[in-house]
């Protein structure tokens, strides 16, 4: 008897189980190790649109040619598709230009996280000498010369004196609303199970069962952890960067870089830090051999990247921003000086 | 009798007139040397938005850095504010970059008028050494490798093999709807008596009144004839630029340039054809004394710089556009090689 009950509230408890499961599945993400993005909807709308033009704006450059927007653009999945990024006198930089795209889930800002968010992040290329080779300082002189931005930031700040972590703050307001709902796996993950074809959904398991997943996980399929890059073989480069290592000291480090996030990672190519590989399939290719000790057959890698390519979401849409005229104050920006 | 009806008559004909000028003036703009923009309906929105593309697209440079965008950039009165440009491998360009907004009105393009349109001038930039530093030819190949664009071509141009004719084309064809209607003056030409301040006004009478409108008259305020610069006294500068002499090889046309449009004048700064002036203030007083003979007072310089602000009109407004992606078979950028 008493086995019998036992078994009998089994059941029921797997009944209960059961419809909790469809009902979750109709409304709620699958369990899976990703999740979908939610649209971000933004708290202060009039932050967004100042840091906007600010991302837009070449005059936070010596050059007066160079913004967010050069290196981070937002036609071409927040990147520049270039190995690495055209600085200011048409520097070489060091790294491959992560996108701007869902960087707000990141744990930390830059490949080797010096930033910790994308406040601290934004003040960084300006004054870097081989990005925009500005200072915080002529950037807020810039800014406070302009009248339209005066008014702008007294509205949104309630401040007649503009300061860098204003304007810092205010782009990292506008890249916050820059995520990408509504790919085809995202729709999958909600429960319609037509958004993915029969390779498609192969290619994600077999993301999953091969292990990619332990490192591209969460929302934004990476960006929540370091991770060595060259794990089981080691990953041949000229590159110089030595990622976490530059930031903590340790030479546990070297080679320790931000997992970067998987979501539109058809339109961010070339791939890896240094930005040395072009295609999706030689990516996967050197990810499951280096980090996996696994050989991906043509037919596999064919698989995880049709996968790859259900990531793309909505691209955010928004007009292009008319930046306030600089006055006869305006500092005059200096290209060749 | 007879003159007493022939008066008769000529007050019926005055009076007739009267309501004629009467229902004029509330719907056409008054008789003035400037006449309103109006805003362009695009015939064919289709190619409009693939130029539009076009027109963003780094991938049409060698570097794929450098777009139309970057010298005519909509966020800045379709101009990049800078002296000259910044060409490929940051090469210091020779001219002042002149806007985008309402060139379809010009008696055609560049500084010195080589491009009979905008159309012949949209392939100039690529395929020059100092700007873009493609080709043609690789601008059509990379083109054609973007599965997005094959698609695009193929529908506004029904051919499954694009060419850079129809890549200039879809450039013009966006172009030509970046005009800029409803500036205050505009309203002011359609009647609205309260669109400007008496200062405007008589910042505008002077502008008219003491010739300035001889070259700068018409929808574009500019734009449709060529003009020696330094008529009455010579423009002294460093700038190499022979102007309409380096088309036509006359000795008589050196520095002989295009009239440019004063639509927008507020956001187009630095001036001329060198850049080498910043403020309008500096530009009213240099072109009175060089091509009027006229020395300007302070007050009368205040007033025509307040008539010149009231011609920016709408900036066009468009969402930005996403551009199709690269595919692996699309020919690497090659900004430092």
């Amino acid at each position: 008897m008493g086995i019998i009950v036992k078994i009998q509230n089994f059941i029921v408890i797997l009944f209960i189980l059961g419809i909790g499961i469809s009902a979750l599945s109709a409304e709620s993400p699958m369990n899976e190790p990703i999740q979908p993005i939610e649209a971000v909807v933004a708290e202060n709308p009039g932050m967004v649109e100042l840091g906007k033009k600010l991302f837009f704006d070449p005059r936070l450059s010596k050059s007066g040619f160079i913004s967010c927007n050069s290196c981070h653009n937002l036609s071409m999945g927040g990147s520049d598709n270039l190995k690495t990024s055209i600085g200011h006198n048409w520097q070489e930089g060091p790294i491959n230009s992560p996108t701007v795209l869902n960087s707000s889930m990141n744990l930390a800002q830059f490949w080797d996280g010096r930033a910790k968010d994308l406040k601290e992040q934004a003040g960084g290329p300006i004054a870097n000498p081989g990005e925009m080779a500005f200072t915080h300082e002529l950037a807020v002189e810039v800014a406070q010369s302009i009248p339209g931005y005066v008014a702008e930031f007294k509205e949104v700040f309630g401040t007649d004196k503009i300061s860098i972590d204003d304007i810092t703050t205010a782009i990292a307001a506008f890249e916050e609303t820059l995520v990408t709902p509504n790919s085809r796996f995202d729709k999958w993950l909600m429960g319609d199970k037509k958004a993915l074809t029969t390779k498609q959904l192969a290619g994600y398991k077999l993301f999953k069962n091969s292990g990619c997943v332990a490192c591209h996980n969460g929302s934004a399929i990476g960006g929540s952890s370091f991770q060595k890059i060259g794990l089981i073989e080691p990953y041949k480069t000229s590159n110089k960067a030595e990622g976490r290592a530059a930031v903590t000291g340790r030479d546990a480090d070297r080679f320790m870089f931000k997992v970067p996030t998987l979501r539109n990672v058809d339109l961010t190519y070339p791939y890896f830090h240094d930005g040395e590989v072009s295609t999706l399939k030689d990516a996967v290719d050197i990810m499951g051999r280096l980090q996996l000790g696994k050989k991906f057959t043509d037919e596999e890698n064919v698989l995880i990247v049709a996968f790859l390519k259900t990531l793309t979401g909505d691209q955010p849409s928004f007009k292009l921003p008319i930046l306030p005229p600089s006055s006869d104050k305006t500092p005059h920006p200096k290209p060749f000086g």
